[in-house]
C-alpha cells in the first residue's frame, strides 16, 4: 500500500486528524463542517483570544449556528491552539488564512508565508496539505513549496503532498454555505489529487476537481475579477447615464428583462467586502512578472478607486443646489457595511467617501444597524448614531450608501431635507427633483 | 375620443396598416409576427430583389419558417414595395433599417436618416414611428424627431408620435424567436407610450415599458456592452494563460461550478456579428459627446482588436514549432461563421485572421459547411472547399476558427499535421503538445 493510500485509508475510516490554520470566516466553518462529519479537527489561530473562544465553543463567525459548534467542541471532534508544533499530531493540514493587498496593492503574503515556516518545521512525513487562501496563479507550486522543503528538509509528491483549493464563502448568503457550495480542488500531481479528493469529500458535497494547482488559483481569480469588471462597467455607465438624464437603475431592470446572455450587476459608491476589490490585483501582479499587463483590471480598478470621489462631488453638487458648502454642513451616511444587511464593514467604500467629506470640512455621522462603531485606516472612529427623525432632519443631506432592507425609506426620505442615493433605495423614475439625487 | 385613442381603437379592432421599413433580419420576422395575428403588414425596402421575394412568398431569413412567410403573403396581410411614398397608407411605421459603424467606428446613421426624411416626406397626420435599429441613446429625440418634423411640418406629440423599441433578435436561438423574446418599450411621451403598448401587444408576448425611448436607447447598448467587455476580459486573461501553462477553457467550466454569481464567457480570435463588435462602440462615440471617455469600451475594444493578429501569431508559431515559415505554408481554416451553426460571416474574426495570414505569404483555404464563398473587404474572395483527408492532411496547419458542431474533431485531429485550435474543438488538458496548440 502506498502512503498515499495510507493517508486515504485514514480519511475513509474517519481516523484521520485535520489541522486548519487561521479560524476566521473561512477555516472555522470549515472545521465546523469537518468535525459534524466526525473528523477530529484541531484548530491553530495566532489569536489567543480567537483560540480560546473556540476551544470553549463559543461562535464569532456569523454563518455559522452557535449550537453546532458548541456540540462539535463538547463532542471533542474540535479544539483549536495557539501551539503551533502541534503541527505533527495532523495527517492533514488546510491552510484559511488572508492574504490582503498592502496600500500599493501588492499581494502580503506574509500569512501564507508564516504557515508554510511553520508547516515546514513542524510536520511530520506524509502530511497532506491544501491551501484556500485566495492568491496569484503559481503561489503553491512556486511559493509555498519552496518554503516547505526549505524548512522541512522534505520533498513534495514524496514526503508531503500539496494542493489549491479555493474558499468561496460568500458572507450571509443563505443558500450556499461551506457544505454545499461546489468546491474546485487542484491537488500537485495524482496522489495530492486523491487525496484532496477523498478529504474534501468527507464534507463537501460536490467537488470540482481541476488539472493543478494553477488551474484552481486562476478560478477563484476568474470568477471575482468577472465581478470586478462588470461592477465597474455599470459604475461608469452610471456616471455617463447622470449627465445623459438617464436612470442606469430602470435601464438595469430593463435588460434583465432579456431571458439570456445578461447578469444584472448594479452601480453603487464603490467595490467592498475582503474579494472582489483584491483577487484580481492578485492577477495583475504576477501578470506583470510575465511581462503583460491586464488592461481590463487596470481600468475597472481605475474607475473603483475613482468612485468615493465622484460620490464626494455628488453630494457636494447636491448641497451647492440648496447654496450650501459642504464645509459645515451635516452629513448623516446610512449603512456602512460593504453589502446590505451584514456587518462588515472591510473595504467599504462608503468609509471612504465619509473620509473625504470629513476632510473637506463636513460635520459626518453615520447611522448602521449591524455596525456600532468604524475606525478608518487613519485612526479616526465614528460610533453609529440613533435614526430618530431629529437626527434626519437636522442633517442637511442623509446619504444612503448600503441598501440594508431595514431602512424605512419612505419615512426617511419624508424626514429628511436633502438625499443623496447612490443604493436606489429611492424608487423614482427622475434621477434628481431638488430633494433626491440618485447616481 | 383624443387621436391617440383613435389609433390605438384601430390597432384593437384590428384595421391598423402598419409599414415596416427594412425587411432584414430584424424587420422580416417582425413583419411576419404582426402578420400571423391578422393585422396588414406593408414591408418598405430599397432592394427591389427582397421586395419582390417577400411579395412572391418567398424567405430569405434563417429564423424564418418558409411555410409561415408563404401563408400571410397568400392571405393578403403581407407584401412589400420599393415605393416609399405608400408610407402614407400606414397607421404606423417601424424602422429596422441597418446602423453599421464605418472603418473609424462612427456611427453611420444614413440609413436611419433616410428613413426618416421617407417618412416625413410622405407620412399623413397622427402616425406611430417606432425605431428599433441599435443606436447611441437620444437618437430618437434629438436625431430622429428633427428631421421628421423638419420634413413633414408637422409636430411630434402633436400631429405623430415617437419611441424607441429596441430589436433583441438573437440569430439561430431556437428557444426565443421575435414573439416570444420579451420587448422593451419606450414612447416618448404618454400618449406615444400607450399606442406603443397596444401595439406591439398585438404581435409580442411580453412587454417591458420604460420611461424615456433614451432609456430604451441605453438598455440594447448595456446588454451588448456587457457581453463585449466580458468576452474581452476572457480573452486577454486567455493569452496571459497560454504564457502560464493555464489551460483557460478548463478554468472557465470550473468556475460554471459557482452556482451564483458567474456567467460563463468563452475566448476566441475576436468578436463578430453585427452586434457586439458594434453596439458599445455608438456609446462610445455619443459620450464623447458629454466629455466621457468610456474606458472599459476603450480597453475591450483594443483587446479585440489585436486578437486577429495574436491568433495570427499563435499560427505562426506553432508552424515554427514545426520548423516551418508562414510564408508559403498551407493554412486551412474551419469554420469562417462568426458563431457556431449559422451561415453568417459578418463581422466574422476568422475572415480577419485568414486575411492577415495571406498578408504573410501563407496560401490559404477554408472549409465552412454553411458558407460556401467569402468576400473580404478587399474584395478578394475564397471558396470552401471540401474537407477530404487528403485536404485536410496537406494542410501544414488546419486551425478551427469556428466550432460548428458538424466538425469531426477526432477525424480531422488524426489526419491533420498540426492544429491551432481556438474554440476548444480538441478537448484536452495539455495547451500545447507538439501537434495540437490550444487558445
Amino acid at each position: 500500500m502506498s502512503q498515499a493510500d495510507d493517508i486515504i485509508r485514514k480519511i475513509q475510516d474517519g481516523s484521520i486528524k485535520i489541522g486548519i490554520i487561521g479560524l476566521g470566516y473561512v477555516g472555522l466553518p470549515l472545521a465546523v463542517s469537518f468535525a459534524r462529519k466526525g473528523i477530529e479537527v484541531l484548530g491553530f489561530e495566532k489569536s489567543a483570544k480567537k483560540a480560546e473562544s473556540v476551544s470553549a465553543g463559543k461562535n464569532y463567525i456569523g454563518d455559522i449556528q452557535d449550537e453546532e459548534l458548541a456540540a462539535v467542541v463538547k463532542g471533542g471532534k474540535l479544539s483549536a491552539t495557539t501551539d503551533f508544533p502541534r503541527i505533527r499530531e495532523c495527517d492533514a493540514l488546510i491552510i484559511c488564512v488572508p492574504t490582503p493587498l498592502d496600500k500599493f496593492k501588492k499581494p502580503d503574503m506574509s500569512y501564507i508565508e508564516a504557515s508554510c515556516v511553520e508547516i515546514g518545521k513542524h510536520m511530520k512525513r506524509c502530511t497532506f496539505i491544501s491551501l484556500e487562501s485566495t492568491t496569484y496563479p503559481t503561489t503553491t507550486e512556486d511559493f509555498m513549496k519552496p518554503i516547505i522543503e526549505r524548512e522541512s528538509g522534505m520533498k513534495e509528491a514524496v514526503d508531503f503532498w500539496l494542493c489549491f483549493s479555493p474558499e468561496r464563502v460568500d458572507p450571509g448568503n443563505r443558500t450556499y454555505k461551506t457544505e454545499n457550495t461546489p468546491k474546485v480542488v487542484g491537488g500537485l500531481g495524482e496522489d495530492a489529487q486523491r487525496i484532496a479528493m477523498a478529504l474534501y469529500g468527507k464534507a463537501i458535497q460536490h467537488l470540482y476537481p481541476v488539472s493543478s494547482p494553477r488551474a484552481a488559483e486562476m478560478v477563484k481569480i476568474l470568477e471575482n475579477t468577472y465581478r470586478l469588471i462588470n461592477i465597474s462597467l455599470i459604475n461608469e455607465l452610471a456616471l455617463l447615464s447622470g449627465r445623459m438624464d438617464i436612470n442606469i437603475w430602470e435601464v438595469i431592470e430593463a435588460a434583465k428583462s432579456k431571458p439570456y446572455g445578461f447578469q444584472a450587476f448594479y452601480p453603487g459608491p464603490g467595490i467592498g467586502g475582503h474579494c472582489i476589490p483584491l483577487d484580481p490585483f492578485f492577477l495583475e501582479y504576477i501578470a506583470k512578472g510575465f511581462n503583460f499587463d491586464l488592461t481590463m483590471i487596470n481600468a475597472a480598478g481605475n474607475i473603483n478607486n475613482l468612485m468615493p470621489y465622484r460620490m464626494m462631488n455628488k453630494i457636494a453638487f447636491a448641497l451647492n443646489r440648496h447654496k450650501k458648502a459642504m464645509n459645515g454642513s451635516r452629513i448623516l451616511f446610512l449603512g456602512v457595511a460593504y453589502k446590505p444587511d451584514i456587518d462588515d464593514p472591510r473595504e467599504s467604500p462608503a468609509i471612504l467617501v465619509m473620509e473625504q467629506v470629513a476632510h473637506k470640512g463636513a460635520e459626518v455621522s453615520y447611522h448602521d444597524p449591524h455596525i456600532a462603531e468604524i475606525v478608518d485606516e487613519h485612526g479616526r472612529s465614528w460610533k453609529s448614531v440613533d435614526l430618530t427623525d431629529e437626527a434626519i432632519s437636522n442633517a442637511d443631506c442623509v446619504v444612503f450608501t448600503t441598501n440594508h432592507s431595514i431602512f424605512d425609506v419612505d419615512r426617511i426620505v419624508e424626514k429628511a431635507r436633502l438625499v443623496v442615493d447612490m443604493r436606489n433605495a429611492v424608487k423614482r423614475t427622475h434621477i434628481e427633483d431638488g430633494k433626491v439625487f440618485k447616481l
